[in-house]
């Protein structure tokens, strides 16, 4: 049967039968996706999240969502703009950008929703917005849903970067990952900062997997590079990764914040963020000001992860902060992998093509910072003992 | 000094200057948003907020989250796909489809995040989207983020739509709110329905003010009109409103869930619903069917509203819903209106350019099904005594 024929046994005015094609497709192409709801209580070993600090289940952060949605209600009730901001959003955006070095925040439904907000409000027809290859999904749709020009450079690229900004005359905007979500390497922050003030552009930098992580204390990306609170530096987060809740933020300039309060359509039409969310991630924060040696126990154990998996002949990037992405030879390949480390009790990350933008599939193992020494051993002797022809011999 | 002049006192290289422009045309227009964080206990009386069966504060609404939060930590931790799908998501995604009479449901983290992942997933290059002139904004952006075509009709035309559709030869959808949020009307749905089906085009319903007030005990729009759960057609909801919570959903066949599982960026590309808001929609939802009389009082008090304000001169459209609209005279009279309110004890919702899509100014009151005779009695009187001059004798 041809690629996309339609099937002989859909309904007359079926609409959806184009869904079954593409459906038949993905399962040709073993790329079918479903989901697995978890119980509240794994016995898997979870290297797969996104839960850096190991945050989300802390008493501290529970009790922070906990105390918040009785004092406040499940919900925010509507728009930040009308009923929506509480004092606790409010108390929220203060130490956010005061932990990060920023002078103003402002916190949104997620991340996804934050990046939306920073590229649209910040770019207008007429406006460069010049993007890294590597960024991740939210920055692209940033992108597309502005009117402005987008010129997508190679990765990691400061001089693609600087020269593709100098041929342009008007309002221009860098935005990069400040650590790529696929591989976990970082971004070239300096030289990408460097560029912006050659060329008079703003920079917008989404520190999803850098807050709780780099810089002093789990400060930031743009905290370690000297950048935050810079005049023409915009930083958007997510509260959904270190800080084990849900959530985003966009921090810079107060007028910057101010102009997002007046014009993202991502902050003015959306429900403000849950209480409950709200307050565990102010709670996860006040912990993370209290404990400043996570943040550098999250990237030892990254390190540890990295030098022992390579040093048995598997092929991983050296990682800049807690992702440590593994090489597999194939899609099917990682798949089985990663099925058959869950097998053994180890739930790791598999990203196969379409959601890596080089093609090339990769477990991808998440480095908490509160992984005992024996739970690193069972993670790499597991990995190891299910790793696939192929994988540890490059 | 000319509309947009550049500040001549900004920095050299000052890349935000611009935003100062802005800043300045909006506050010479009188259209500066400002955000004002609420206390926990306001003294103010809310017909300004979305909770329109007043769940948000419910004892139940509250166990709901709390217990969540306790049995599932703060975060989903990841991506649905990955960690970030509980055994509660999947519990609020069949009780939720079953309740508004659908297939199959999916859980996003905003109703915004569900209207673009329906409106995208559901359309590609080559397909029309039909989309009323009075959608929400996370349509627009929808339609803006798809690779479709789009084209808006007049507001609630559903000869207009068959026209539209009638003219394209491929793949085709049609796009609306079941209640418009600015002005409390419904759509024609059935209008909708019957060109899509006429026309062999798929129609999706944004139920966002339908869910919890209108059809049998809540069910929505699409239950009201015998259309949930029709082969064509989706839905999509938010769980911000009358559930209380924060997030949002797709229902529609099973069919048209996995596909957005498979390809929806907003889905994908997303951590999942904090257990927070989950818990506390899936109780509201337990709590709207123990309780179904919860729906009909909000309508109840939506048409109390509106007969004795229309009955004292101002100027309303007859309520669909829970959202009762007042016209002001103008952006700047509005203001005041809704500001004098607050100043009398009421808070009342204000909607002026540019976010209202005709440019008519006007007070939005959500008749919340919790208001007691005596308080819909203290907002009509607060309402006509501050009324401006010109509201009342059109
Ligand atoms: C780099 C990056 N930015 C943004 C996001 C979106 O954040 P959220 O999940 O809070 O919407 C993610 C992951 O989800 C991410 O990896
Ligand atoms: C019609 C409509 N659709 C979608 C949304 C977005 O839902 P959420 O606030 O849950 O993102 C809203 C309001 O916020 C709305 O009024």
């Amino acid at each position: 049967m041809p690629e996309h024929a339609p099937d002989p046994a859909a309904a007359p005015g079926d609409v959806f039968a184009w869904i079954d094609d593409a459906e038949r497709a993905r399962e040709r192409a073993g790329l079918v996706r479903t989901l697995r709801p978890r119980p509240a209580s794994s016995p898997l070993l979870d290297l797969a999240s996104n839960d850096y600090l190991g945050l989300s289940r802390h008493p501290g952060t529970v009790r922070g969502a906990r105390e918040a949605v009785e004092r406040w209600g499940a919900g925010a009730t509507g728009s930040r703009l009308v009923t929506g901001t509480t004092e606790l959003h409010a108390e929220l955006e203060r130490e956010l950008a005061d932990f990060c070095g920023f002078e103003a925040a402002l916190v949104l439904s997620s991340g996804y929703a934050a990046n939306l907000a920073a590229v649209t409000a910040l770019s207008d027809r007429g406006t460069l917005v010049v993007s890294d290859a590597g960024n991740h999904a939210s920055i692209v749709d940033g992108c597309r849903l502005s009117r402005a020009d987008t010129a997508v450079i190679p990765h990691s690229d400061p001089d693609a970067a600087r020269k593709t900004l100098a041929a342009h005359a008007g309002r221009a905007l860098l935005v990069s990952d400040s650590v790529f979500s696929v591989d976990g390497d970082a971004a070239p922050l300096a030289g990408y900062a460097a560029a912006c003030r050659a060329e008079g552009a703003a920079l917008v930098v989404d520190d999803a997997h850098g807050l709780g992580v780099l810089g002093e204390g789990g400060r930031g990306a743009l905290y370690a590079e000297g950048l935050a609170g810079a005049p023409g530096v915009v930083a958007t987060m997510t509260l959904s990764k270190s800080l084990g809740s849900q959530g985003g933020a966009v921090l810079g300039p107060a007028r910057v914040i101010r102009h997002l309060v007046n014009t993202a359509r991502t902050f003015i039409f959306d429900t403000g963020l849950a209480p409950a969310a709200t307050g565990a991630a102010l709670a996860s924060l006040r912990l993370l000001r209290r404990e400043p040696e996570r943040a550098g126990r999250a990237r030892e154990v990254a390190r540890l992860l990295h030098e022992r998996l390579t040093a048995s002949g598997l092929t991983a990037a050296r990682p800049d902060a807690a992702v440590v992405s593994v090489r597999a030879p194939s899609a099917a390949a990682a798949l089985r992998w990663a099925a058959d480390c869950r097998g053994a009790g180890l739930f790791v990350g598999c990203f196969r093509p379409p959601s890596v933008p080089d093609g090339i599939s990769r477990l991808r193992l998440t480095a908490r910072a509160d992984l005992t020494g024996e739970e690193i051993t069972r993670a790499v002797e597991t990995i190891l003992s299910t790793a696939p022809p192929g994988a540890a011999d490059r």
